[in-house]
């Protein structure tokens, strides 16, 4: 039976492929889509998303979360995904609405669920605050690293814009899975991919164009030869278990530090004497991971 | 015409007062109490709210809030308001019960209203996160203090327990007054004023007992000759603004410090740069406001 | 017997005062100066220094020390002492040179011996780093405050400057009195005080004239009606302890608050649970304490 | 000509390879041995420096440092160096002593020399405070990361020891070269290596036996097939600048967080807009750099 998901979002680049492949696989009951800001605004991500559920004919709930983190001021990423959070392709006319309710009384009607979350952490810890812990199945999260970060040195994005978000998160003591740069960082979008994605038909076309605007970006800032699909990942790891490889971890957030800021603070060795909090990814089989991301985005065309 | 006023509490022996002094004022439309997780623990705060409405025939519409800091672990304050959080009366049968909706909600539909706040911010953040800015007309709360504070030395407990929440709040831009404990530690409970509020009837011979309890803690832990009525001020300052003396100034929420942890960095002398974000007080008319609360008692007789 | 002291300074208005107050009471072996940055850079500091033992015809050794705090950037008081560190009188020729060892040399070869220190406390934490604090026999220090501070709403000037050091210092085990804020600000230089000065001579009126400058800034900056003379009663307590009443208590620094950096966090009420660490002062005879200071003036004429 | 040395180190098993390396590589001339708190007490690295020393005929001057770092309380690495912190071999009589002076002060006498730091960095900042930074002509340091740590997920041992020395010294502006985790855990002693060592006689003996029960542990704690030799990295790389890759960046030390004290916060992309201040290690050739390695022990024997 599929797995009744809740995808909670910040399109963005590679959130839009995570839609796709959310909408697309057979293994996943997509709910709803929540917005959240963090690569832009809450209004223009929440246009994305409505834009990329119009490409690809997709009519699930879309809902409006929080506009800016619990307590920092929102950092939005205008240097990777561009002025609109999506820019690249040439989008046609949107079909589909917004509800009216709040993203976290969405995701409250639709549990028990797996909470999917590629943003920042802020909906998720609205929701675990305001309804409690018990409804949610497991979260999966694309966020933090074991490694290196990329908004600072030790700090991946969405945990970055939202660190006590973050924290409540992984100290709710609801199932985690923590879906790191560590592994996104080996789902390259290599040109032979892009190929694959546009000869799939318009919608494919679209998303190479994404991955085109978003291979331009990753060049210039970080010197990367081809982008990496962070978000689908956490996504793929919902559809098929054995495409991510796991260990549990306390992962501890680092909110204070001044040059530390949203660290993911995962402790591989025991290093730190706490018991574990989450899994985390440590690798990915990553044709199967494309192969996956493939065949959403042909099923939905 | 009557204030439109939701009073936020963690009842609490001086939280009681504050409920009968919201209820028992001509300028104040009571609409809502809310509870938060504080003094005590959400489920013991929320039994002590009913029961000093049922004691005093109080029929306004009570929500449960928050059971827990957004990011912190709930410290209580079992050694100054006891095991139940509101011990020393004998409380009759309880006649009012909590309504189904979550703290923030009942704000929501009371709005616009002003917000007294006199347990953690909590509940207070959440609804600004959830619901916007917009619809409060001005928050006056409980908590801080210009000089030290009572659970540790530079922090008042209620900003104490939740200093995350206390930053959201202050960062709102919402109108804030701040009645803290430089001001609170003039209302001290004096012998004179019990006697007064036994003569009252039932009802004040509950307060009496309420305060005789609270004598007795504070005497032992702070060595205070009478205990302070910290809640009733905040209530005071919206029943008449010229009760308490304030002062325009930036005040900043400690989030970071080892030992500071919840301090409100009020900026008197101007030294920090920073726009004033709040109106702090800084003098009581002491007599005039024990006038005003026994008034209130005696008119909810 | 004469209590070997060695002063360790920053002049500085109340320094120079200081300076002479310890080196005119019989109570006192000054056995030398030595000269930190804080109200002033090292090099400024130090001459105040050779200005002030000039024209009182002061000969104890005077040795340069750190010129910087351990960790921070330093953070100099010109609005409160002015350009020099020590504006307003006219000083005649320096006739005393420093001598060449620096300030942790000179100090260890006077020990055991007092250390009254008056500045940040840069080179106190260097001197028990290097050499142990077996030979101190208690450490004085003007810095810090049970209430609220000066610099920043909680932080005194000395220990915001080098609040590591501090840490250093309340670490060390060393015996050491606190004399803080809420005290040197009952110590008010009126203009009968200033009076008292002017008719001492010409060593008198060079006080007085640093008075008059010190009470304009106080005035500009605090809105004091008089200057506070700090640094003069951590002289004072060395001298006659009666004049100061002290209670024992734990003081931790606080290093890490972004808003509280350099807190002195005086556990009055025994809240944090730890060992004192310090004798507090809480209590300052004003008038014997100026009379002690008057006299030592007139000693040196 | 060879340059100018003062070796400040913690033996430890890898530092007393580097002070074979630094005494036996004819490119320097090795001035001092200093010694710090880290890896195990002072009076325990200090016992072996002289047992290195002596069982190689090594006869440069060895001087005591500090005991304690400058803030924090000493953390002591037993669980990879044993309780003697040089745990393993059987070494001889002592026959060399320690000089009276301090450890800064002989580095002071040894200047202008090239400083390498393989434990803590406190005798450095120590040096930095008293002394000035303009006669150090560079600082080689084996400590940080530019990916995980050891002691915690992101911080290496000598720099989480004594954090804010290692502040002090990166913000002083001398030149620095960083060695970090991610270059010398290529450095892996191979049971290959091990046999070389034990081919070259006595002193090659006493090597192999120091790396067997450093493979030992390192294999226990972290999981290591063969233990990393740390520190003579530093020491290699002022032999042969050649044998280590280095890029210029901005290096921050993380003081105040809670979970990620005494990171090294690499920027090497950029993100955080600051200057570099440090040259850091992000290569090693291996071969050549073990062929000095024995190619020194083999010299001193």
């Amino acid at each position: 039976m599929p797995i009744p998901t809740v995808l909670d979002c910040d399109p963005g680049h590679d959130d839009a492929i995570a839609i796709l492949l959310a909408a697309g696989a057979p293994e996943i009951d997509l709910r709803a889509i929540t917005t959240v800001a963090a690569n832009q605004t809450l209004d223009k991500v929440t246009l994305n998303a409505r834009r990329i559920c119009s490409a690809a004919g997709i009519s699930v709930p879309i809902a409006r979360g929080c506009a800016r983190p619990l307590v920092r001021t929102l950092h939005v990423a205008g240097d990777i995904h561009g002025e609109s959070g999506m820019d690249g392709p040439a989008f046609g006319a949107i079909s589909v609405d917004v509800v009216e309710d709040h993203a976290i009384d969405v995701m409250h009607r639709n549990m028990p669920a797996t909470l999917v979350a590629t943003g920042a952490l802020t909906n998720v810890a609205m929701y675990l605050q305001r309804y409690g812990t018990a409804s949610v199945r497991e979260i999966v999260l694309m966020g933090g690293s074991t490694e290196r970060g990329n908004t600072t040195p030790y700090a991946e994005f969405n945990i970055y814009v939202d660190p006590e978000a973050a924290q409540i998160v992984f100290d709710s003591g609801v199932p985690i899975t923590m879906i790191g740069l560590n592994v996104t960082h080996q789902a390259l979008v290599t040109p032979a991919v892009v190929a694959r994605l546009n000869e799939i038909g318009p919608l494919g076309r679209i998303c190479g164009d994404l991955m085109t605007f978003f291979a331009a970006t990753y060049r210039e800032v970080f010197g990367f030869e081809a982008p990496p699909l962070h978000d689908p990942v956490a996504v793929a790891q919902v559809i098929d278990p054995t495409l991510v490889t796991c260990v549990e971890a306390f992962v501890g957030i680092e909110t204070v530090g001044t040059l530390t800021r949203g660290a993911t603070v995962v402790d591989l060795h025991g290093r730190l004497g706490r018991e574990p909090n989450a899994r985390v990814a440590v690798g990915l089989d990553v044709d199967r991971f494309f192969d996956r991301v493939i065949d959403a985005v042909a099923q939905l065309t």
